[in-house]
């Protein structure tokens, strides 16, 4: 791992929390310092981080940066309110606050700024744990489908080590198998409209020496017809407990075009995003964000200036439904830190029977 | 049609031809002047015009002017080669230069120029009335769509005036549902990695008033899923004999989401785009176009100025196949200048028997 950072998110010593800048990759690598829970709010919002677990794990961190400056019953519910309402479809948000709120609450308010920043500090390590051990189970995976030539996946999005603390999801297997020299390569959805796979995932892996291609959300299907991919990993949002999952915008077609070839589909996912509560995949509020995100496109110069450029004509309305939902029967199987089951009732509850 | 013109090229009287050149658009409406052969292959190669008819048209006028310079065997020759090779997948630009040169190897040199520029008005005045009929039959579809709300087609790339000589191909029933009061709205998939959907489709459909959002590629079957979309109408570069569509690549994964939520998939031919050698999608070459295309984008700026952005970090490899194939068995049928009929031999057959 000494080519990658661990962490997107740490403690920044002074009771300041700090982040990686997502917006300003893979352009410059920049840090973001969260100083109020206002600003964690903020970089949820604007996505400075973004992916479903670090999401979770700033929502706790900006519990801790609240107690830090008004401890009492109300100053809780007020910053649990706040960060709520950043992002609706990532279930792990709701989790997050709800555990570090839980806990918080009995205390005397005087001792619940450091409480809460060691919850925030264990949110941190456990994802970072359960990353790891979603990577066990899907390097075996891997190892299943290694043949003669290297093995060839295609993931959608960034599920990788910048949507988590560390290690990533979908590709906590990758990393693990590119580790223990089995020879891989991935195909990279740009993913629009944010392009986290152009910009994210494709700088992550060149960064720890994953070989990849980048091609459009609309190569998939291409790709897979001509044999050149043999097993799909994506990231989730939210799974149900009927094992629909809910992801990045896109994933949808990709398990469709996964099913026509007989691609295997693996979702990867940490415990904290699977809603228990829901049983249909239709179910999951998605997120309709800026019409902006469509419209424009960020991007370096050749001059190396980071800029905006519209790409539709300013008249043109446009919507930007931020996920979908790839429903249980399109999945192969979900890949968890307990192993891999049955996207299904029965198979997940096969792991997590409580 | 006032509101829109009726030509995409057209002969500028002094023997040169014009063009409207589409790397400019949305964001400029600017003519460009072919005045050699070579430049009819330099339009055609950067996609100064693009889209399988106007692409056959367009090698008809490079013919034209090729003979207005050298009109002995050897000049019809070497046009013919150099405008052959400009684009591989579309096969009406093989059909219109055989077609022409075909016409012009009998006559004397000294008739041919005169013969070329009057063989390709006549290959416009043909693709225009080939895509009203296309309109024609493709109305009847929409009208049968047709329930209470607006109808909600969704189309892919641009099959529209600018891909055509007018009219355009999936696009003419739409405007012909328009023009005869038929309440419709349009999603338009930006098609990534030229965004022909978000630059030229929205910018037509805009200035034709028909409503329509804009959409990323991914979101198409999200919308199917929601049950938002009527009808989706896409063109195609090339047919095989057996129903096979190759077109824009990501038509094959908007077919797989079509099937998966029973939304009808129809294609908009011109029969010249109908390859009658080939009985399997598979043996179509795909052209695999510049990194370039996905690595960059070109939008314009707050300023106003038009400018290109990377979007990749410089090192990751990109791929860029320009299309795919939709298998028969996905699409729901053909609408061409003879009528609808089955993605099938026997529906091909059926009305063009000869």
């Amino acid at each position: 791992m000494s080519d990658r950072p661990t962490r997107t998110i740490w403690h920044a010593g002074d009771g300041d929390v700090e982040v990686i800048d997502q917006t300003r990759l893979p352009h410059e690598f920049a840090v973001a310092r969260l100083r109020s829970v206002a600003d964690a709010a903020d970089a949820i919002s604007r996505m400075v981080v973004r992916g479903a677990p670090l999401i979770g794990a700033t929502a706790a961190y900006g519990l801790a940066l609240a107690m830090r400056d008004d401890p009492s019953d109300g100053g809780l519910a007020a910053a649990r309110d706040v960060l709520a309402r950043t992002r609706p479809t990532a279930v792990n948000l709701q989790w997050a606050l709800d555990r570090v709120t839980n806990e918080l609450a009995p205390l005397r308010p005087e001792d619940r700024s450091e409480a809460a920043y060691a919850l925030a500090a264990s949110v941190c390590d456990e994802d970072e744990a359960i990353n790891s051990a979603i990577g066990d189970h899907g390097l075996d995976l891997i190892r299943r489908a290694a043949g003669d030539g290297p093995v060839n996946v295609l993931t959608h999005c960034n599920a990788g080590w910048l949507a988590t603390v560390g290690w990533g999801t979908a590709t906590a297997p990758i990393y693990k198998a590119h580790d223990a020299g089995i020879p891989l390569h991935v195909w990279v959805g740009e993913t629009r409209p944010r392009n986290q796979g152009a910009g994210l995932t494709a700088w992550e892996l060149g960064r720890a020496g994953v070989p990849h291609t980048v091609i459009v959300d609309s190569a998939a299907g291409h790709v897979m017809q001509r044999g050149r991919v043999d097993l799909v990993l994506v990231g989730s949002d939210r799974t149900t407990a009927t094992g629909d999952v809910c992801n990045k915008i896109g994933t949808y077609q990709k398990a469709l075009a996964a099913r026509d070839n007989g691609v295997p589909f693996y979702v990867a996912l940490p415990s904290p995003t699977i809603d228990w509560s829901l049983r249909d995949g239709a179910e999951v509020p998605i997120e309709e964000r800026a019409a902006d995100e469509v419209a424009a496109v960020r991007g370096r110069t050749d001059a190396g200036e980071v800029v905006t450029v519209h790409v539709t004509p300013p008249t043109s309305p446009v919507a930007n439904p931020a996920f979908d939902v790839t429903p249980a029967r399109l999945v192969s199987g979900l890949v968890t830190e307990r192993g891999v089951c049955e996207a299904s009732e029965r198979g997940l509850r096969s792991l997590f029977p409580q």
